[in-house]
């Protein structure tokens, strides 16, 4: 262990207690022989969605501004989650709004207390880049992270077949990160993925968790948005690869204008029917907000 | 005391008290004179605003429909709500998509276990209808409850010098109900208000709020919506008129399409900032719910 810098952040393990339920299993360190019942081959992460709104339902004031919404233990669970999954996930229009750093400050993880040279703890960021329009920069935060030995290299999600800059591939492949090629489909709607018109390009995120599952072994992921990714994933076709969701709401209304988490209408027998819903609810009163964790309901 | 309709509620003793900070004092039976610290003569009734809504801010899933979102518990409290306040104030939309009773069945009030002939702890129904779209017929659910001694007559404030059907005047004033003019001001923006194009009109709430408290002794009104009314009082002109918010937020994403609450977007010193804040925020979950109870931060 080495002394964790100034911006590590500690979160109780009275407040872990809460979220346990809805997190994925702890992993053992070495593979494990010992727990015979479970699905020795499971297909799927552990996928949690998770992200923070206001009252009425917005992420941010305008599209591509981050609005700090919660409070400083809101940040500190963020980390502890990150803590908890193999990969974080979130989509390009976050990753160029935010230029988000996408590690883990939880003290004592890799970069943040643990032995030197050690990256335990700290998620694989991917993002979810179709049309390859994330043009990362030396000075990326996240790339700036990856550098000084705090978090791990990015993986870059771009539909199969899409060209990427030379430029922006050697900024992500000299500190080690990816641009992955995955099949993409030709899937009806609005929504997900990226780009307009003719070049639009939408991943299935079936093939996408599959893909993380079997090539790449994350076991979970964590997804972080941003509103597009959120209410793709909130869709009937595509809500039942969600495994836990973790939403915090916080005490205050945008107003209107926001980036909306809002998933697209659902009808069912010519009538409009509620789009998700959750099951095993739990609320939990966190500081100022609130931290709703739960299931999606997927009607049989 | 008769024994309570089959139809009455219940809302236990226990539930009560985590509500209790948030609502109006409870009335003496006679005009008190043993408080000579509390201002003599308030010139505005404690206004709750209160409704419940979906994760993504629904209140409904369209225009014009009644969606049931929250549990037997959120009814039962909104009937309690309605119990401790003089009035119950709604939107003339509403009045027309729900056909709401607008009474208070709670176990032991007037109509539902009180003396017969008692009205004790029944709200009086208020509806904003600027324009008098409202076309109240002797069938409806408010009328009905009037005739059976389980509910006050309603009151429907119009702008003043709005005319108003004969036919109309004549069912609310059968029942005891009345017609009450409101002057309106010249309000820019959206909304509140009524109508369209060169017939629209808008009351300032100020006028509204204060004009129950002066001429009807109104001491406490609770705005139930909808959401055109909740998105006006949640604007900096208007949302210093509310004492306390009680919002149910239950475990469902409505999806698009559905009727918001999202105030309009607040600009300051060309930014755009949040539309209003909680202060004194308590989160209370509540079943499968979670109740929301807090004041409106008003920036000094």
């Amino acid at each position: 262990m080495t002394t964790p810098p100034s911006d590590a952040l500690t979160f109780p393990a009275s407040d872990r207690e809460f979220l346990e339920p809805h997190l994925p299993p702890i992993p053992s360190p070495a593979p494990s022989t010992t727990t015979p019942t479970q699905n020795a081959e499971p297909t799927l992460p552990f996928t949690t969605l998770t992200f923070a709104t206001s009252l009425d339902s917005s992420l941010a004031l305008s599209p591509g501004t981050r609005t700090v919404l919660s409070g400083p233990q809101s940040k500190a669970m963020t980390h502890y989650l990150r803590s908890r999954h193999d990969a974080i996930l979130i989509g390009v229009g976050t990753a160029i709004a935010d230029d988000p750093g996408l590690n883990c400050r939880i003290a004592g993880v890799g970069g943040y207390g643990a032995a030197p040279g050690s990256l335990e703890g700290q998620p694989r960021p991917i993002i979810v880049d179709p049309c390859a329009r994330w043009r990362i920069t030396p000075q990326a935060k996240i790339v700036e992270l990856v550098r000084r030995g705090r978090g791990r290299a990015p993986w870059v999600l771009v539909a199969a077949g899409t060209e990427v800059d030379a430029g922006v591939r050697g900024v992500l492949e000299g500190v080690g990160g990816r641009f992955i090629p995955v099949p993409w489909g030709d899937i009806p709607g609005d929504i997900p993925g990226d780009g307009e018109g003719k070049g639009r390009k939408e991943f299935d995120w079936r093939l996408v968790l599959e893909y993380l599952r079997r090539e790449e072994g994350g076991r979970s992921v964590m997804i972080e948005g941003g509103a597009a990714v959120i209410n793709s994933l909130l869709e009937p076709r595509f809500q039942g690869l969600v495994s836990s969701v973790i939403v915090t709401i916080a005490p205050t209304w945008l107003g209107r204008g926001g980036v909306v988490v809002c998933p697209p209408r659902r009808v069912e027998g010519g009538a409009v029917v509620p789009a998700s819903r959750l099951t095993g609810v739990r609320w939990y009163p966190f500081g100022e907000d609130v931290v709703l964790c739960g299931r999606i309901r997927v009607d049989s």
